[in-house]
């Protein structure tokens, strides 16, 4: 079973600082297309971002000889690899998209917040969504349902590479959770990322107060060499 | 024509105190893996709960000699059906899913609720959602649309067997609704999932205390024998 | 290139007062079911309603070689487009319905506000949720998403015929945007929608006070001769 | 239940030289563009056309207490509707489009074949093909499947309004089936709808001809003024 | 790594006469209503059966670091589980239903071949069809494409339990192949599954020949006690 | 209207030796995954290979009030766009994928077919299909159907940038079309895509021998430092 690392807290709290939407462009200038999963959206209005690294779930569908309420005793089932998370992990469990089985409700959710887990996200769907709300944990999700996982999926284990809303999600890379979603970053490239997002972040910035004051796109956005210039002037001065 | 039978006040009192995830899970274990209607939300965030007994309609694709505006005056019509509603009643009302046509606007929710119909349930969408919403009636439906059912759809009976969102619906069947959508119990199953649902609810309190208090879920959630055995002793001193 | 004819100020006065749904009623009874764009739903819950006359944007798939952050300094590029726009007009994003691939965040957003685009309706989705609320600029659409236009459509022209939603879009048509969404109206049937919608509206608001009072809805919705005769009693005294 | 007319054998036999892609022609200059079912081609290539009325067997998703191999033997059973079907009737089964549980394999189509039914039309598909071949039955549907029908759905009833591939389908209405699949036409349009497409197959009979000579196609298809008198002097003259 | 055990060659010949369709009915009847994988089709008209024990390969989506042309040399990779795949097996590709990325062509497939594998089966698709062909290696799958794997899937491991077609399907579970399709067999019921399968292909035999003499379907198929106590004394004269 | 340029015969020639499989690969090592037209397969078994420059036809959905049989007459129709083809030319019709609505038939076939296109390819239906057929025209679509394409689609322009099948062509980009389907090669990158793949080709076929003869996969494909002499080595001497 792969270890957890834990993230750098000086990481954690850069990446709170970048959006979503800046990472993604700053992976697709670096080559990643496909980072972003697909049916994952944040169970409340306004729940905070997170960060953190996977700690992965892995689901496929529901046979009735596996997938059963007996199955929830098993050395090998949900409760087990709850009982793994280090506090700070980012809980991504892969659902194949399915919307009509829940994979997690109340009592799960709260025993996972207990664990210190930063947040749980899917493509697929909680159940009993006033219990999971009261529990306080962050959950991206494509909605709520009510039957059990076990109507509809079978729990295969934890800490394996698993497809989530269309992305390959490895434990320990990183994700990034706000208002648009999740997205990955691949283990090797945070620093670089974080790097490159932090400057696309300032440089939007100061894009944006342009455009706030009448100015027209081309040339702007993106900056010609004119704006370039412009731009590392002011940022020279810290404006 | 199939009668409506009412549903007792006592059951229905019962069943707003059970949620829909409960329910799934007890019919699970009775073999029932599939009676949760797929596509139906509540309509309003915080809706309340509502129970009672099927009463359906069926709705077919369009076709354009038989899906006009005259068609709304037909003995066979939407508005024939409403006024053959009981009070208390829940409409499920199967559209195959169809979100580009809307099966009631703010007259018919208006007329509904005149008639106490405690609910109405689609897998397809209404349209005029301010005008739905000012009626009060509380709905469950995958949406809101501009275009009238006519646009996509034919109304073809009511008190039929239906499908509403992949589950097989028959007048008289025990429909429950709460923020994680429609559930369905068999007429005939209805007095023993009530009390296997009690319990159940009842378990699941205790365990929640436990995880609370910071218990791991192996031989918690579901309970070994000894937590049986511990539980059984705090039901008997009703803890 | 199309010019952009301005919409008479009374003619969007006018239709600020009609429901989407009255409006594809009355089209349907002019032989057009195809008109409500799907997939697109008021980006922030009570958002006003929007008229105008359509500004249309086409996408199509994503070429590594054409869709690029470099493409969006080409003399065709959505920036070009934007400082194309009239005050009033209603910009329609044909997207395909892609949902993971952002076509515009908070810098377009804002210049187009500045522009005094009236709303911005797409059957894709924006990005960067929270910096495209903070414009002000009202939107329809299919939700959110993090990643940029590029990694999953490439930018063709303006002011072409497009599919947005599922309805053909021709430069000039007039699109309403209201909570159920956005509905055309083909530019040489602007004027007679508008009056057979309001005689629409005021009959639907003699019907529901009937409702209201308790009136059963064979022969009221639609009105038969008798109540077509109290109807139009009422009119003339402008009840 | 309905009673199931007799097709005249002369239109049976007018209906077998005219294609489905004429009557669709036709019925769209008619008003109605909704005709075609989707979803269901020839289960075999190069089988022979077919023309009947609708017999109409109508399925819902299954329920683990209703679609039971024991449901097999009710009076409400497809056991007992393929014994109520006529000779030269094509039945028509809705099943929902779904794919992964065959309506019927090799005995019930062996069964439908000796009591004369014209052919199976369905949205679903069959099973055991190998079996269903060597019954001889014409079918059209979406393919083939192991499952049984009530591993996924449930049969309610016969001779029903019942939707199939998105056309709604009424008994005793005509369906004509050729290689580009199922086409229905309201029985009360039947006469009207051989004779347009009579004249229609002839003229295109006419234009192809032209087309094969290296005529150009504007002003020829469909045919200018000039092009209808040359085609009505040629008629007249039974070229 | 789990080992493959071999398959009892006298349980492959039994399992070759029993169909995909009368395996299902056995299955359902012992509670297991999901073990056809869809999507999978024979790849070649008139296709052998195929019987053996799943080896199973995981494949999730595509991430630009990851599916790369190099990756194809990596120690895990398809060229390695191939070299450990076993003679007589039954290749089983988990692949999402991707459908337009190959996972193997002309020269993977060559191989496999080479190793005496039984079948390969897929709910993705392969590529270089002609190439595929040529090999005779039987194949079910959704079809053909021309791109690489990699251009939109991630290889993972062999040897995992895996979802394809959504059913769950563990290595050395069995798997019998026909022109239906694909049925897996837990593999804990195999034996009994058999015995059962070939007892219900005798009854469905025998039930044949009565329909073929004009027997009606209610009480014989299934049959009533009449027709047991018929099929019994029959079966013990082995007419 | 952009000009249609013609495509060298050698280079056309060229272009049928190579599979569009190795064509896919190639390009993904030049950066380009999105090439491959989803939903495009041979309308008939054992169709030849194509090839040629893209002439493009744009759909968009249908409009009551536009897409009329009347519209076949306009000056912008499918009868004028067939007009304006070259021979020689790849009519790629784009057309959302719908699957109702046939875009030709076999009037507009033959008269493409006595034009000398080289091909159709779309990523929607055609529709009589006995009569296409007849035409000899080589068609790549995703099957056939009855209706009309103004039941569902609007005809908007000819050569346009277009989607097909998710993937975006431009006038004058080169499509090459087998039984795997049809890949697009952007106009600039032909020249070195032949080159690489006639290179490509040649060493498949030296790895197929080896697989032929027993060597298993690892280090052979792709070939490792030692492979990679072995193959130079024998291609030195043409072997």
């Amino acid at each position: 079973m792969i270890e957890v690392q834990p993230l750098d807290p000086v990481m954690v709290d850069s990446l709170r600082r970048i959006t979503t939407a800046t990472l993604t462009t700053v992976l697709l200038k670096k080559g990643l297309r496909n980072v972003w999963m697909r049916g994952t959206r944040p169970f409340q209005p306004g729940q905070q971002r997170a960060v953190g690294r996977a700690f992965t779930l892995r689901f496929i569908s529901a046979r009735e000889d596996l997938a059963t309420p007996a199955s929830w005793s098993s050395p090998i089932s949900t409760r087990a690899a709850i009982e793994a998370m280090p506090a700070g992990c980012i809980c991504v469990a892969g659902a194949m998209g399915v919307t009509d089985a829940g994979i997690f409700g109340d009592v799960l959710c709260a025993r996972m917040r207990k664990r210190g887990v930063a947040a749980l996200v899917t493509d697929g769907v909680v159940r009993d969504s006033e219990g999971v709300l009261s529990t306080g944990l962050p959950v991206w999700c494509q909605g709520t349902t009510a039957p059990a996982s076990v109507s509809g999926l079978t729990f295969v284990n934890w800490q394996e590479p698993v497809d989530c809303g269309g992305v390959a999600v490895y434990p320990n890379d990183v994700v990034v959770l706000d208002q648009d979603g999740a997205v990955l970053i691949p283990a090797a490239m945070v620093d670089e990322v974080v790097a490159l997002g932090q400057e696309q972040e300032r440089l939007e910035g100061w894009i944006m107060k342009r455009v706030n004051n009448g100015a027209p796109l081309p040339g702007l956005y993106p900056p010609n060499a004119e704006n370039v210039a412009a731009y590392e002037a002011d940022r020279a001065l810290d404006l």
